[in-house]
């Protein structure tokens, strides 16, 4: 819900349009939907300046689709993460303005393009080919969001001056994402060279003692840079969602 | 070495007060001076905005006492974390004007009020009673880095109402500082209630499979708010730290 | 072996109808019976008040069809676990009165409706949509076992208002269930609120750091609330169970 | 804040003995006192029916009797768990009336006798002696909270007959606390004969892969009797709690 | 190599049918024959009793069959394990009288029956059903190298009744090898019961906190009875030849 | 109760001299004693052929004198572990023939030498000088329970020919308990070279991810010998205890 | 980027052939060429001797063939690791005279033969034939790096006589590559009778408690012999690439 | 025992002065002598040119000087390594000219210098003051075994450019120790930029999920840079023997 339609209601209320009674079942019904298999928080919005994002793991193209549904009527954008090819196509039969980004494997829905908003450049450097999928999660979020978004793959720390070209790129950014796997060493070196956040994020791309990412993630999380916060394993969206609220005027 | 420092040689150099070879040895030397024990990184105050900061563990008085002599002449502020007080007293006899945070394991040293910076306020909250000493290391850091900052004390979840009575001073945060041990279970709620970032410390307080902080690091990791990073348990400082770069202007 | 099979053999040695090494035999034989692959408990009903439960993962169905059908004799209901559809429809080729429960993998074999028992409501709660199998495996136990139940879906902590507005059906509960995924707080907060007993499941729905469900485990163990006990990950039978036992006047 | 506290003032303000104003203030100040180092849960009697419990570890004596003074206007019992020795001593020189029960590691403080309660009785079983100090925590909790409790200590399962001989004190009891170390398999034995639900506290008794008490408690959480519900390691004051939840009428 | 084989040789050599030299050569050859892929021990009938046994996970059919080629000349009987259906198929292809027991995934060919050896029975006892498996492979390995097995199937703590029926079959066993997922915790009541050794084998039957055999085998190895040795996680076979060592006249 | 005291009780019974009812009552009482904290369990001579052994690890020295008095009236041999010197002293106050081994921190009273048995020798070899306390806990442990036991220390894998130079000693035990820590090599490679049960005892010695003998546990547990089976780490008692069932004639 | 190219480029500028602009560009272009997936690092050849080679999981074949074209004008030789026999197959398609080498899942182009180097020979031993992957990846790694490179097949503790046959090969060896899974016992055996360094390569064969190759890793690490190193779990290129290192002359 | 001492001992025989039979006896004695607590490998220094080193952790001083007398008339040179302050002193009692390295807990007794081997220079970095005592380790191993050693301390990615500074001295050094605690991440960029070996050492330096060195040893053994190997955690020792190893010529 977001709160432009709650203005109105509320002005219709004062202006005697509408009954507070009305009002208030239409509040009552907007802000906690009951789907049975799921109650939609139209609030969020509200509360947090996006709406509610659809965690597509485990959920059916039925359910994601129905709770689009119900979302599409209150919100300029839905967010649905996790979501893989097969049932993005049967979404996609429902709603065929919805775009799917195959390598984040994310589904956008939007009714008119995100405000821009943002004090400035969101960065997003990834340390290997590898990790891209988890970038490009963090990238799309970010964008959607409403940030400017840039982005640098490949410069892990085995050839550190890679990285060591984009010093420019690196000391502009507002909010930088790091994403790697293995031994997790990029964090570090990015945020020793800027004066600006970092968020960490571990992938499970690795073997043996990569732990599935557990590694990276612990490396992360003992980054001798004190400029360093870590979202889970994998979760592009989660450090593209903190650095879009981070960037926030 | 802060920026003045930096541009007054600089501005002897343009003037031909000195020449440019003395000038690059000073940099040289100050950039980098090597203890022996210890390589004093001069240029991070240029670099992140904030110096070097000394971690006490593992360091006698000694070393941490002569890594602070070495930085007194070039910055305003000294901050040394995980000290105990036998070591804290040793190096208030040579540093005299030191102050020492028991609560908190800190020693902070300044020749000047920090510069206030920061667009809002910082606000701390702690789960309960036996998180204290973490969250009083993120409120003395964020304080000493130049940043408004306030804390509300045990309001676990297990009595939530006690969190609701504080709305109005979590909605007016620019960045949140979520304490938990135990289940960790205290930023996912705020994060919920908040559209800022919210960074999570969990604590090593609990027994049994709390595991030394671990599951409250999982738990806070796998937060099912967005909108929430996470720092290594007990780091209180990294924490205090993070915040203040994400709420400088 | 239900109560009424036994006491009727009783009496029938009682009155002289059948003799006392008859009645032992076929006692020996009904209390444990050896089907090679399977000892039937049918001792269970008598000691426990409900029969055996077949537990159908790495069981064939020829096996799980063998033991209901030395079950069927005894007992009034049968109950099997962690059957997929395909062993589901093998088996009801041959108890076309079996019913399957797809959502919840779980095969009810029932003679007669159960014997209404419990004090009060057992009430069942999930925190996310991805959790709605699990709960329904605790929903369906519960009911079998001759409980009235109730559920209340997708109420996580994230939008924490949600769980607010059904703040009576819980303190009318007579027992709880609560089943969460990923950071596992939702017992926590849903047990500050009442003053019964909450059975606690963790669910292994998450990525990275959950763990296959560790990380709730260990939260829910951890709890801040003291009238939290916990089943083991997925384990929405043995809530079921265990919440019935409870709720036994 | 018991309930007759709470009637005798709604009935002065119904009879206007009282303004609804100072109501409204004493109940403000009575649910959520704020310590600065605590948040008193006043409220917590009303909503679970027994009063907040205080953790004692990584408090001192000064916190634990402040709280205690805040509690005492207000509460009939008073429990505080894990005080050592020293720490109770500390506080009995100001509340000279609490009772230390050093093998639990216990403070109680009450001004009357604890209402009875409970359906029926609470039996608390030990696996060996070295988990005798967990198994009084259970007990006493169980006994200040009004219930009927009994105990029976060292019959792990390498001499099971030893168990055996008390079949009917098992089969009589309500609920069943059963404590153990190393391999954690009495409850499951337990469970297996008696059809009321049990607690099981895995202790961290034991050495080598019983990793501090792991062990114990995986195995619990594996126990293939179906009544079985665990609390974490070494928690008997848990244990109890809960037992207490169940047991009450 | 089996000892006839090796006297022959030397009595070849002492009679002078053969020289010194031939012979080295063929001990040279037949001690430990280099497959390229392998490396055939066949001292081991030497050294041990018993020859090398083919652990055929990770290796090819033919690699499998190439190895029993290179054997069949030496010895009277080749085990292979952890054998799939596919590959035992393809291995009878060049072995028709190799028998397979797909329950247990092992080949077995012999030229001639094992010669009976051992002091008394060894008994398998199997937990519940879903541990027939490691069971079966237990049984054979102690069939195959001549003892007399017996076993007890689906026995588990939750109706330890069962288990009592058979204590006679348990007091005349000379080795007991007991087999046990979930809880593991049917060795310690067996060894309670005997004066004999007993083998625990945990399986990685279970889900959850079952950790892939994990739980029941840090349980064994906590054994309250002293006289269990443990082997692998679903080590069937180790416990066999194990046991067959020791009953071993 | 060892075997004789029982028949002369029936022999009484049988006789006469007693009647059937009072030798029952003190049937019942031997069999299974309440000292209140600890259930002794006098059947254990009986049923395993060697009485119960007090576990001393958080036993007091006077729990511990309180068992050994209630034992020593019925048993010719008692045996304590994880006894510290100073809880043995205050023991042997008490039983002053009580004989203590500081290095196995074992006490040991008896009345009588234990009556030889065991087919053979028992051979303890330990892989390294820091192993000692284990390997003694065994020896003392089989020695006691009337074995003919020998002892090798200090032949790692690292100088391989030291174990070589023992290649008599090996081939002619009868059972071979093998103690060692940092990676455990060395039972897979003794269990190489005989054809008799080989008790591998991890020990807690090494650092690092020796993770306090959970590797060298683990590598045992792998052994690529198949004639291994192995105890708890550190649990020098239990490999002398069932390697004492094995060498039972 | 190899040496050649490098000088010929720089004395085309020394002779004016060149400008050192357009050289400069070159030299950009070539140390770090972005193709939007992967910055390839030309300038590994002249800082550390070999090319990056092309860690294939996770690429798809066109990435890989993509960078395998990027680098094919500037190196004499490319590898590919972890490439799976489909993907090869594609890559093929492109680069024809690509050899495959499936036992090692490796992808080798080269343009000439590598030059020799290497001070004497790396020898490659496997504990056991399911080793025989990793060993080959090992092997071959050394062998495109120029080095003489021997082998040794399933010469495991269990039977280390067969290690014994070869002890000349290992005493004239340079650098030793000891690959074993399970226990990972036969690095210490190697290190402990040569005076040369030993790379260690656990793999993840073995099931139960191998835990993955984890176990072997970790016996690896606590090795007793002094002279051993370790790489990842399965990384036979590591150990091929750091063996190559160390034998260079 | 030296060459030099086997070399006189067999001319003896050449000559007659002595006879085949006394020296046997007398090679026998010095390969192995068994102190009772310890089997002394006099052989060591033929086998892998340097002397067994005593592994102080766990031994008694007496025993540590029991095995240095025993060494001492064979050997030039002793080292015993994890020896605290009181055990050296009192081994220091017995041989006074023993050196003791308190910040490596190291104890060195030579009677000569070290013959000068390596090929160059073995190089120590480490990341941080804190982990200088580990460095300290490394270094003076690697100087007693007759190399060339520096040094560089506190270094790390948090300020990379203070690496930078030292690049030659890196591109110089034969073989590299690098030492690091917490993330872990030096090796991978030290091992970025140069072409030889490189030795990573783990230190247990951190706190929370530093896992008291696990998360550095899991970063290492993931390095993206190819040319690294690694030891135990906190194994200086291990370090600089390897290191010594690969130098020599």
């Amino acid at each position: 819900m977001n709160k432009d339609v709650l203005l109105k209601l509320l002005q219709e209320v004062a202006t005697g349009t509408q009954t507070p009674q009305s009002a208030a079942q239409q509040l009552e019904y907007l802000a906690c939907q009951d789907l049975g298999y799921a109650h939609v928080d139209h609030h969020r919005s509200l509360r947090k300046g996006f709406p509610e994002v659809i965690y597509g793991e485990g959920k059916s193209a039925e359910q994601i689709a129905g709770i689009m549904a119900c979302m599409s009527s209150q919100e300029r954008v839905i967010l649905a993460t996790r979501v893989d090819a097969g049932k993005a196509r049967d979404v996609q039969g429902r709603f065929p303005d919805a775009q799917y980004h195959p390598e984040a494997r994310m589904l956008v829905w939007s009714s008119a393009p995100p405000p821009p908003q943002g004090r400035g450049t969101v960065l997003v450097i990834a340390a290997g080919t590898s990790d891209l999928p988890v970038a490009m999660e963090a990238y799309i979020t970010a964008q959607v969001m409403g940030n400017q978004v840039e982005k640098i793959i490949d410069v892990g720390v085995a050839g550190i001056h890679r990285l060591f070209r984009h010093r420019e790129m690196l000391a502009s950014a507002s909010v930088l994402i790091v994403v790697a796997g293995m031994e997790g060493a990029l964090p570090s070196v990015v945020a020793g060279m800027v004066s600006r956040p970092v968020i960490a994020v571990p992938t499970s791309i690795g073997y043996g003692v990569s732990l599935g990412g557990l590694t990276a993630l612990f490396a992360m999380l003992n980054s001798c840079s004190s400029n360093v916060a870590v979202v889970n394993i994998d979760n592009g969206f989660g450090a593209g969602y903190v650095a879009s609220m981070i960037n926030r005027a």
